[in-house]
């Protein structure tokens, strides 16, 4: 019903109509440098900032996209999410943009700032106990009784082609710096960024490895590259990274990551946090857990990246301030 | 002996040529913009995003262009500054990046980070207490004994022609986006930057009134700028915001200032904390309270906004974690 599978992979010139679609209204991120982290980890790194997008991650890029290349006959009742918070933010500000409404179930463990967030851009919210309620199920019935199609998170051609957006950015970002990264690290949950920024770069900037991170206690994503196949992990998952927390990748998603990707990385919880101590030190920049993950496998070392040129996508900033402080308070890093 | 007064306030050409000097090296800072905040504040915000500069603050802008016009000769022996550390980071830089030594006198009261990362770019400190000390005087008994020049904070025709790159950035970012601004808030200490701001946007985007916001305790320039003739405050001046703790505007900066600017606003330190946690919320920037003035002279009420289109340039981000966590544990903002 969500018309994933019938469509298959979007390929370039899907993520170039939907950067068409995304012009003047979401921003172009910045590609950021510090000579502070460039000096702490002997490399050269780029981050694209997507906490600086629309709705504080990355998000709002494939809500839009899929929002808006829905037929308007099959979106004028609205529609239906299902999201641990940012692709709830960002379906309810696509929603709100396009003047219909929008129904989210939200996890009842969701930070606090990603349900207020979601409510604010005047969406109702559907609070679930993810431990025993399938949010699935629930978005399916909700979009059955409701009339309205699901804005699926990541699993979608649609919006995957618009997470691709962020792909296309780095290349020409890149290409204007004069840069050839030697690779490219991306959060991963349900592999929806990774699969859109993974197609972009093959077309626009071919050649460069790009690895997916995730929380070391949701790493099916790793595992299902080792394995070639897709990987169930036993849930739930618990992790610092909330915005990370699937169990096994996306159909759609994993048929373009097992070949587009270079091997998974996986983080632990605490690097995560010290990531984002690193990026407010560093870069002037809140991250989330999730969001940080990439940055977070280079200052762990688990990606080597001594000399080397590295783009790190900091996927989003949607934090609550007591987990923000607690980052604060870890290890120092000057 | 810092060839300030001589030449007299740098013209728009001088500004030109300062970007010029800084392109490659220094980074275009993003105008950013945040739904959240403009529904807070039933406005049109814009932050010119300065905490993303290099050294974490705008003065880099400044420092480069001054060193940079500096003959080798003079300079060749190294520089010398005094700072409260955003200025001390940005000349520690600058210096370093022309390969020569630089020495800085800083208070012992600066954060810890700014006076970490001044030291991390090879500079010598020279810590004084700025309650008992005089900055300029020990300044000028170091450039005497190491033979090497000044590198002045603010008034200084070449300092300010850098910081006036900002100014150059905002205009031609309006201009891309379609934006008039009704008006533009800048933080201001001794008044370089504003100073620079004013001078650029005069002629790149004439009309719009640029008000100094400063600390309430350190209002000198909005008491200078009623009295038409530069007012010393009895220092010394105590605020949160130990980056706008001048207690008298510069000569030249206000010779420019007082053709140029709006009126000035005062902020309260608990407004600049309350803005640094609008920041984190709003914006996922890392915001220091001398930078975030601009933007807490908005959500304060000092500077009405309501259904205005409003520039804030956010000039800095070096701020100590236990301080942010004091941002972030006030009222919340949710």
């Amino acid at each position: 019903m969500t018309g994933t599978a019938e469509r298959g992979p979007p390929d370039f010139d899907s993520i170039v109509d939907a950067a068409r679609l995304l012009h003047g209204v979401a921003a172009v991120t910045p590609l950021l440098r510090s000579d502070a982290l460039d000096a702490r980890l002997g490399a050269s790194v780029w981050i694209k900032a997507e906490c600086l997008q629309r709705t504080g991650s990355f998000k709002f890029r494939g809500a839009w996209t899929n929002v808006s290349r829905l037929p308007e006959k099959r979106r004028n009742r609205g529609v239906v999410a299902y999201s641990s918070g940012n692709h709830a933010q960002a379906v309810a500000a696509a929603a709100r943009l396009h003047d219909i409404p929008a129904t989210i179930a939200m996890p009842l463990d969701a930070p606090a700032i990603k349900r207020a967030r979601t409510e604010s851009w005047g969406a109702a919210v559907r609070p679930f106990d993810r431990n025993v309620e399938d949010r699935i199920g629930i978005a399916t019935a909700l979009a059955e009784e409701l009339g309205c199609p699901i804005v699926p998170p990541y699993d979608h051609p649609d919006t995957i082609a618009g997470q691709g957006t962020v792909g296309l950015e780095i290349a020409s970002q890149c290409r204007a710096l004069g840069i050839v990264p030697d690779a490219v690290v991306v959060p991963c949950g349900g592999g929806g960024l990774i699969a859109g920024v993974s197609t972009a770069l093959k077309t626009a900037m071919p050649g460069v490895p790009i690895h997916p991170c995730e929380p070391a206690a949701g790493d099916d994503t790793k595992r299902s590259l080792e394995a070639g196949r897709r990987i169930a992990l036993a849930g739930p998952i618990r992790s610092v990274c909330d915005s990370l927390l699937a169990d096994t990748p996306g159909e759609l998603t994993f048929e373009i990551n097992r070949r587009t990707l270079a091997p998974g990385i996986a983080v632990a919880d605490a690097d995560a946090l010290y990531a984002m101590r690193i990026a407010f030190d560093d870069l002037k920049l809140v991250l989330e857990p999730g969001g940080a993950a990439g940055l977070a496998a280079l200052v762990s070392g688990e990606m080597p990246c001594r000399g080397r040129t590295i783009v790190a996508v900091a996927s989003g900033g949607n934090v609550d301030a007591d987990l923000f402080s607690r980052a604060l308070n870890g290890p120092g890093t000057l």
